[in-house]
């Protein structure tokens, strides 16, 4: 079979065998924002037409592809939902002679009945669920909307978000604090360090962002360090709500290496324990959902 | 006399009578990053070139004029700071035949030993300060910046600040937020109130910020709704830690008048009174430092 990571600026291609591992590999840009309305099949064609001529007959699709704003929508399932359930809520699209599915986002709400969604991440939540043990588990998969995951026996439970990567991009880039930071720096693990004990300060969020700004007026935050700072007072910040509603140590991160690091070492500060999955959950992810599809498919129209 | 209120983008110019009476008031744009550098002089005589030939002889300015990108900088003078403390601290410039000077910032630390600083707020502070009680006052000057300040007996105690502005800003123009609102929509009492709320649940800021939204995914946030809800929920943080690092109510709210009603309406929803201020405290203020400086002056260089 084929999987498709398919977001907003890239495309991941994985050619799976039966066993699950994998075969082929192949990144494009080609993320859905880039493909004009109607042109999702001859992508498809052109990252992995070799593949589909070399006689594999299914195609597994996740991430914004199946948004509104992608190849056709797959609607949100709601939590709680199990691989069979995901399998079952695939949107079919036409391809001649291969069976192309999309993979729904799933919805959940928060302590406050507030909406949640996700799309993409609950197959790389996939990717590790059977691995995991049986009772109750916290995953968190960083990034510019992380998610903060329950899992139990094969169930996604319910999940919620948080802005963090995406507010650090904005804060870094337009706001005043542009001025005090170097966006291209290296990672300052001390840096990163102090962001998350000042994370634990009095005065929130909103004061100690400024605090950054007035560190840096009176030379006390060089600039070549105060990107990693930023970055570990607002994961500090997202580890403490976290912590707060509740997680079921130790934590298991997924997710691309340099954030996995950061959200360990602040889960750590936290003194909460965690265990870093591999990178390539969504690979896993995919095969998973296909071979549910494939159980099911006589069940299926 | 007269008072200058200089600021990045704006400049106000004042003309006093001994009272203390606003004889004459202009605007123009010549903010500071519009000022070539050593033209202030000429900036100077374009907005009240008239009122210095007519015989006005002290020019006191406020606010980013004094600063490092400014005519030339008045250094932060530290809490805690009176009107006559920061009249001897005004930083005099050359200009033929007439006093002008330059009116310092102040620094100050907040409760865990970070520094804060302010630019022109001090001045709209002295505006007010020998109208209010003796004992110990909470002043709230909201903006990009705002500044919550202790006052007593005609000192300023010290301050502390918070970034609510310029971050609603940022996340408004810059992230999928912008997707989710109307950036010139009307204010809404009621979505500004609904955001006040939100900001008291749990979850923390980062994980609000995306409910916004989730729910206007599920039609249940109005785009022209969206921006107020937002301010709520932002202004809601800031002021849940204010009261959190403890007021002196009534909070006096100093600002104009979009803003202060807000301030209001959000510390209400609280439980603490405020008073709001007069708009045009800056003013007044540079008045009093005037005033400061002719009874200081047989003392000073």
């Amino acid at each position: 079979m084929i999987g498709l990571d398919w977001g907003t600026t890239s495309l991941r291609a994985y050619r799976l065998d039966p066993t699950g591992a994998v075969m082929g590999k192949r990144e494009s840009k080609s993320g859905i924002l880039s493909v004009k309305p109607g042109g999702f099949a001859d992508e498809l064609r052109k990252i992995a037409g070799d593949w589909l001529e070399d006689s594999e007959k299914l195609v597994v699709i996740s991430g914004m592809a199946g948004s509104k704003q992608g190849w056709a929508e797959a609607p949100y399932l709601p939590c709680p939902a199990t691989v069979t359930d995901i399998a079952r809520a695939t949107l079919p699209v036409p391809f001649p002679a291969t069976r192309v599915r999309l993979v729904p986002g799933l919805k959940a709400r928060d302590a406050d009945g507030v909406p949640e969604v996700m799309r993409g991440e609950e197959t790389q939540i996939l990717g590790i669920l059977d691995r995991l043990p049986e009772q109750e588990v916290t995953l968190c998969l960083p990034g510019s909307h992380s998610k903060w995951v329950r899992v139990r026996a094969g169930q996604i439970l319910g999940f919620w978000t948080q802005m963090t990567g995406e507010v650090f991009a904005a804060l870094s880039a337009h706001t005043i604090l542009a001025r005090s930071l170097h966006r291209g720096a290296a990672h300052h693990p001390g840096a990163f360090a102090r962001g998350l004990d000042r994370a634990r300060q009095g005065g929130g969020l909103l004061h100690q962002l400024f605090g950054l700004r007035s560190l840096s007026l009176f030379d006390a935050m060089p600039q070549m360090e105060a990107a990693s700072y930023l970055s570990g007072l607002l994961i500090g910040h997202e580890v403490a709500a976290a912590l707060e509603a509740g997680v079921a140590p130790p934590v298991h991160i997924i997710g691309a290496a340099a954030l996995t690091l950061r959200y360990s070492a602040a889960l750590a500060a936290f003194g909460v324990p965690s265990v870093v999955e591999e990178e390539d959950a969504a690979a896993q992810g995919l095969f998973r959902i296909g071979v549910a599809i494939e159980g099911t498919r006589f069940s299926l129209q």
